[in-house]
């Protein structure tokens, strides 16, 4: 195993510190905690928390600033996070309008998660939550009862956080993000596994001609494994699943995110994006808005994922308001 | 060799437009041609046109909008643009107050830059150029007579941008980017060697156990090779060299860019930005901002390249000032 780190033990601590050093003025971490809040501290609005184990980097620490995130809870490299460490980012971005936890759909996360919403409930905090399973890959997996949640998490993230600035109520956000859980499909593949630091190996091994499609995003198996093929074909198998929802028809508005595993350049994902864009319009739909990079990673993952949202004019509306993160930013 | 594109042949050309498919909002691509300009076209500004070969993305097109770049052109994968590419970029983005071109510093692309520019004084636009040669590991190189331009380039577009967005003149513009570059250095490693499509094989090979120093970013080789060690210690020998250049003292205010090579998970420049800023601070210094992530990469090598730029009050104003485009975004 050949990785930029220092001991596989400090590997959480160490980004979560490296992410407050380049950022100091988006994100601070909660003193002894793996949790990540903005700077400024609480604001007078709903609060939204997401999180889920690491090596998705930037997610979610990264998504923590205005528009976006109010605080972002680390696991150990794809474990999830505990409920007291939940518990204490609620606590600590609550301004008292309640908080919406966003839970990605990961049997753990969704356990502690829930544990923590209860704790904080016996504190007299409002906390709800919403879980998001936009992966079209598998109907469960060896991680989720039900289908896993991945990059179409971070499209919540952006359209319930707009939301929440605006100053909606917690109902209200927890509405919205729920809209865009209803409308949002995803699925993804790998070129190359992704190797768990304190494993010290790849998840899997692929042949040097063959990729796997359907992956997750913790080198969980997809659906199966094939010969490689351009990427044009390969998008078009991913794109056919997420068609195959039958939510997404001609006229629709959508927005495309083309999200990157990890470990693939971004030249191949705009190579990608070309052809995904074609193909959605094609089908007689509009892409009202794109995204391209490395969003929800897999660690070192060689591989995309391809997520589409329809869009209404309500979710337009947050999709396209300001944002400020460390890692997507938008005037 | 699997990569997420279809033909070898035409990978920047499904690139560009694939970077013009997510982001009409922001770059147009001028027809039949590589080249990447402002989707509002010209202003009444000195505009800045830079560019390079392919497979460093998002450098350059990535760069171009509002307070950086006017024009980027892209040659073939590691291949400098032909010099009639950037005379039409030139033309394109010229708003009347003259051009500033900004090279990094290798041969093909200083004489196919320097053509265009006799191209374009001939039809009686001004432009001017600067040589960026930021990278202290070598003194010359397969690539180049001096010192390689690399990441520290990217400082220069946000920099020089900045400034002539603000109005000012071209030789204005000029002296910025040429303080800029008097003040910028930069250092990489390699975990892993990149695949030039082309070529379907890597650059160079690596052990397991092996880290190549001193990298530059199109797989040409580095200082030396050394056994892999905790990224504490490859940081260090990157910064020595760095602070050596004795730019850099005490009470200085600095900007640290961590830049991933393309295959480097997020997580694992966040650790390392962790320690660069702790050695940077350790020597007295300042970290008036950091950037870290993916901004000048060489297609899929895995490593990582750390930059110092010595910030003065012109210099840290210009690279606070907002800026809009696909890859760097700031209020």
């Amino acid at each position: 195993m050949k990785k930029l780190i220092n001991k596989v033990d400090s590997i959480v601590d160490e980004m979560l510190d490296g992410m407050t050093a380049a950022y100091p003025q988006y994100v601070k971490r909660l003193e002894g905690l793996n949790v990540l809040v903005r700077a400024k501290g609480a604001t007078p609005k709903v609060a939204l928390v997401s999180g889920g184990g690491s090596g998705h980097e930037p997610s979610h620490g990264g998504f923590v600033g205005r528009g976006m995130l109010d605080g972002a809870v680390a696991g150990e490299v794809f474990t999830s996070p505990t409920p007291d460490q939940v518990y204490e980012a609620v606590k600590a971005v609550n301004g008292g309008k309640g908080v919406l936890l966003v839970i990605k759909n990961y049997t753990g996360d969704v356990m502690n998660f829930e544990m923590a919403e209860e704790m904080a409930a016996d504190e007299g905090i409002t906390v709800e939550h919403v879980i998001v399973a936009d992966d079209v890959a598998v109907e469960n997996s060896t991680w989720t009862t039900g289908r896993r949640g991945i990059a179409g998490t971070v499209l919540v993230h952006k359209i319930a956080g707009a939301c929440a600035e605006s100053g909606a109520e917690l109902s209200e956000v927890k509405r919205v993000a729920e809209k865009v859980i209803a409308n949002v499909r995803s699925m993804g593949m790998a070129v190359n596994a992704c190797t768990v630091p304190a494993a010290g190996k790849p998840s899997f091994e692929l042949a040097g001609d063959e990729v796997e499609i359907g992956i997750g995003i913790h080198g969980e198996p997809g659906t199966h494994r094939e010969k490689i093929s351009d990427v044009n074909n390969i998008a078009d198998k991913l794109l056919e699943k997420i068609f195959a929802e039958g939510i997404y028809a001609k006229g629709d508005e959508v927005a495309v995110l083309v999200n990157g595993m990890g470990g693939t350049p971004l030249m191949e994902l705009l190579v990608a994006n070309k052809h995904v864009k074609a193909v959605v319009e094609g089908r007689g739909l509009k892409v009202a808005k794109t995204i391209v990079g490395n969003y929800m990673t897999s660690l070192d993952m060689e591989g995309f994922s391809v997520t589409l949202l329809k869009l209404d004019d309500e979710l337009k509306k947050y999709l396209d308001a300001p944002a400020d993160t460390p890692a997507f930013v938008q005037f």
